[in-house]
């Protein structure tokens, strides 16, 4: 049997069974981070790890800078999706031959000005050559308050299901986003986010993930899905495989109803950063609907 | 200017300056794992990170098992070389089309048994599409307390260096050896190691990086270096070149000259490992010295 037969996620499930798992562990594979035993009585480790590799996740032509800064960015998305703060990170670097110097400077100068935006320390890597395109393998271990870790698995019927930011950017911004740290700090702060996941898969992908872990289903508005200005006046067609396309890296979350009018009215102004409700978790397990603009 | 003139150590030393290291970081890079603020006030978490990749470290033929096993074994041998024990892992895998899925459930099978037996659990992972050729990105975090954890630098003159086991034992060996942590847990446990590292540069590599890092010299007896079986009779330049190999992964460690006598008689007992006095630290740093048998 190939891979491409079971695809990614049966491969990850399939391969979760294999793995022990033990002590001091609260959440192994199955969330965007791991939550470990924490320093505290009263919080989490968290570990997130992701690689990307040229010609599958990026080309050589986007620039050293944005593609270092995009290897460390996506993990970092993977700990804002928990609530949680970054402390340390490490790296390995698959080199081709013929890359030089200047170039893997650019490289780690992407990842070392993000680290700083983040106030988290690059502590270890290791080089080795890669026999054909870049790797970047990253590992970001960041830290939560137990009581401000939001998994994937909390959704509950009623809850308003909401989206940061703009959906369908496109490739060029896939690149160059910022990590929902600061959004996913607020949340847990003066909220209480039953679920959480970064859009990486998709707005749907996604939110199957949440409503799976959850055992709920979703309605989405069609029309309540906040699009990048690049899709206006596109056809529904064009907007909806745009959100499908993945690597937003917004932050998708689901939120008891009595704590939306407080949301919509402080977000913006303490982040930055838009917040729309387009649906509502419901009881009926299977069900994923997206309501068109009549519905 | 090309990665090769420079080297990865090289590589490696330039980059590190560029990084952020800050907030909790005892020892960043330039040890065998990172070094953390720990769960407890008189311990520390350990870090170590370490990729494995196809026709650079090992070829496909040489067993999916053994490799999966090999790609967190040399992380766990970084945790040992600090006088830790690992607690948790991650895993990136990097698969090139045509996989199949029993090869990758065996990866998994020789990393899950390797972590079975050194009781670690691992607690997240990603796969990804690789354009040629199997990546393994391994991060290990581990824990050791304040007062046993070793580092590189503090070998001092008079000190005895010793080596585990038996060296130059060849590729087969390389993809099947047994970390050190039961051996450094020993060490820590009830001796003052002043150095320690894992040998997987090679030899005189591996002591030449202690001899820096603790500013100091070396001189070692040739005769008294154990040697693997397969290298009697052979020639004192064969002899040589297998040392330089590398991928040992034997613990090599500089101990106060009154330890000596008590880990001899200790050592082998308490782990089944055998342990062998190889030369003493000097005075003089920049020295590294090799005595022949009438030396």
């Amino acid at each position: 049997m190939k891979i491409e037969s079971i695809g990614e996620f049966g491969l990850i499930e399939e391969l979760a069974r294999l793995l022990p798992e033990g002590k001091d562990v609260i959440k192994g594979i199955g969330d965007d981070a791991a939550v470990l035993a924490g320093r505290r009585r009263d919080s989490y480790l968290l570990v997130a790890t992701d690689s990307i590799a040229e010609n599958v996740h990026f080309r050589r032509s986007s620039g050293a800078y944005w593609i270092g800064r995009k290897g460390l960015a996506v993990n970092l998305s993977d700990i804002a999706a928990m609530g949680g703060s970054p402390l340390w990170a490490v790296v390995d670097l698959g080199i081709p031959s013929g890359i030089s110097v200047r170039y893997c400077r650019q490289l780690y100068r992407g990842m070392a000005e993000l680290a700083e935006e983040f106030e988290l320390s690059v502590v270890g890597g290791d080089t080795f050559r890669s026999p054909d395109g870049i790797v970047i393998s990253v590992t970001v271990i960041g830290e939560v308050e137990r009581k401000r870790c939001v998994f994937r698995d909390g959704a509950r019927p009623g809850d308003v299901i909401c989206v940061t930011g703009k959906l369908g950017e496109g490739r060029g911004k896939h690149l160059k986003f910022t990590p929902r740290i600061k959004e996913g700090r607020y949340l847990g702060e003066s909220f209480s986010p039953s679920a959480m996941i970064d859009i990486s898969d998709g707005l749907f992908a996604d939110l199957g993930h949440i409503c799976r872990a959850s055992g709920v289903g979703a309605v989405i508005g069609e029309s309540a899905i906040p699009l990048a200005a690049r899709l206006r006046g596109k056809s529904e067609k064009v907007k909806l495989r745009a959100l499908g396309d993945g690597e937003e890296f917004e932050l998708l979350f689901s939120l008891p109803e009595n704590e939306i009018s407080n949301l919509l009215s402080s977000f913006s102004a303490e982040t930055g950063t838009t917040v729309t409700p387009i649906g509502k978790i419901i009881d009926d397990q299977g069900r994923r609907e997206l309501v068109g603009r009549d519905g």
